[in-house]
């Protein structure tokens, strides 16, 4: 089997010859390369928003590691920014001018990303043109709840006390705010997918922030919404629910292909949750990468056995930390391919 | 009944007239009261080390809301200066000189609780006295896992990378600090138990970073380890494992008496894995105290319901916030005093 379909046929569930793997944040700043194009670029706005510049750090990890998807290199607060929100990327992290009223939501466009984000589509076609096949191409957008969270909080929540005010004092602003997110999220998927994006990755990073009762009003039928959305470009799907333990069950009824799962929960524990109708992504604690490489196999096998080479890809269960050592994260896809290869050979 | 034996019965399993209900940090800076106080001390610091004034914010809220358990006013950290790390308390929180490797651990003392932190059990005789019978007195630790992020850390961590590389690049030394961490907290906790307090909880705030496997070797040895050597004294112990959802059912057999529950896992999913020798604690979502107070009582209903009047004790599901009305927190206890009462009478 070709490299190219692993991760495409473990998505729709078709057998593979070993459990596909890619990272979440697999081009960044652990890679030294990354670190000179991100010098070269100056700010990182400027390197998600330079095609030529996204396109060389997207494809960095692809043959260093030997991973099985590549994924767009970009931000999920790029629409954000075109909906009318400032946004800058100092050294702390993201800043954006809050938004917390009715007519402040009011305000917020939803914007036509062909038009307006035309460098991330431009990306994308350039790095369909440069992986030539080799993998598939992951496009991403952030889920609604989380793109709320950083227009309401101005920055990365700690408490998230202005996103849950607003919900539990201000619903109807609220779901004013998350429909617009979800049209600019399905307006800006469409257009990856038809620029090439294969398939399309939610990140729910802080939706674990919710209690069940909550995520059901305020996170899952926006979920649902765009999936059934982009469901006739055929594009298949991936929600991520970051620290979303107890909000798995549900999920897995919101028409994804596949399901995100942190390191959190046990790859087993998540499929006793989801039945077995979706592909499970993970879950490797990132750390882990730091341990010596016997130590890495050992709990990366565990996950393996976990998965049980049932419709799982393997990934960590958050995005790769920059101390990580690139040589670990080679290791790791070995690891992954040359166990995986015997689960499947063992099926 | 006395409102005096509710917390008491509801954490040995017998019979309660209503549910019973405390706050995580009801001494805090949402009661303006308190923030007289904190203004009296000039620094939060002072505020821990001065018994009067420890004792004056501990007893604000107990008849302004009608709780049925006082917790001690202090901080985790305490007993971390004591041990040898520098501590200060700006305004962005916690700053430690952090220790990170073998000799900078094997430098730190197990302090003696009595004769280095006389203030805190100081405070504890005066709370008792003050509280003259009215309800019960908890006192508290942090647990372990919890500190030792601290001391490596040097601040609240984020992404935890320092301690995480501690646990899986260096883990005899971080079983080492763990065990010196273990010992000061038995010896601190006896000492508070000694000057008075009824009952002690283990706050593990930060132990929901940890996947189970990992909890089982770096978190619950020595959080089981504390509960036995506490035995013998008599006062329940009440274990939080804070975003610990998947760890409840491990954390179940660590022979607490009651396992603390944030606002992620409905009550009856978590009595589901715990089983039904412990109590639980919690946990309506911090925020909802935001809300109207109709719609904090549908919701407190909704979380007495799942509890099912069946060793349950009340309280959010992670500390009260800054923001919080005090009406809203007065209404909280009125309504589960209320509900509470029509649940037990149904049995």
């Amino acid at each position: 089997m070709a490299r190219a379909d692993r991760f495409l046929n473990a998505l729709a569930g078709k057998p593979v010859d070993t459990t596909p793997i890619w990272i979440m944040r697999q081009a960044g700043r652990y890679l030294p390369e990354y670190r000179a194009t991100r010098a070269k670029a100056g700010d990182f706005l400027t390197l998600c928003k330079t095609p030529e510049l996204a396109c060389e750090v997207t494809l960095q990890p692809i043959d260093r590691l030997g991973v099985d998807a590549a994924i767009l290199f970009s931000d999920i607060l790029i629409p954000i920014e075109k909906m009318g929100v400032p946004l800058a990327f100092p050294e702390e992290g993201p800043r954006l001018q809050p938004v917390r009223d009715e007519a402040g939501i009011a305000a917020l466009r939803v914007p036509d990303a062909d038009a307006e984000m035309p460098f991330v589509m431009d990306a994308v076609r350039l790095i369909r043109r440069a992986l030539d096949g080799r993998v598939p191409l992951i496009g991403f957008a952030g889920a609604p709840f989380t793109l709320l969270t950083y227009v309401v909080e101005g920055q990365t929540g700690k408490q998230f006390t202005e996103t849950k005010r607003l919900l539990f004092t201000a619903p109807r602003a609220a779901h004013a705010l998350l429909q617009k997110l979800t049209d600019t999220v399905v307006n800006y998927l469409a257009a990856q997918i038809r620029a090439g994006a294969q398939v399309v990755q939610l990140f729910d990073s802080w939706v674990g922030q919710l209690a069940p009762d909550d995520f059901r009003v305020f996170a899952a039928p926006y979920v649902r919404t765009i999936i059934e959305r982009l469901k006739p470009l055929g594009a298949p799907v991936i929600y991520f629910a970051n620290d979303g333990g107890s909000l798995l069950a549900d999920a897995a009824g919101l028409g994804a292909d596949a399901l995100g799962v942190d390191w959190r929960t046990p790859i087993d524990e998540a499929r006793a949750k989801t039945g077995d109708d979706v592909t499970l992504q993970g879950n490797l604690d990132p750390c882990l990468l730091f341990a010596p490489i016997p130590q890495i196999e050992q709990r990366a096998a565990d996950v393996l056995r976990r998965g049980g080479g049932k419709r799982h890809i393997f990934n960590l269960g958050h995005g790769i930390l920059p101390p990580t050592p690139p040589a670990h994260a080679e290791a790791l896809v070995e690891i992954v391919h040359r166990i995986g290869s015997e689960l499947h050979r063992i099926k």
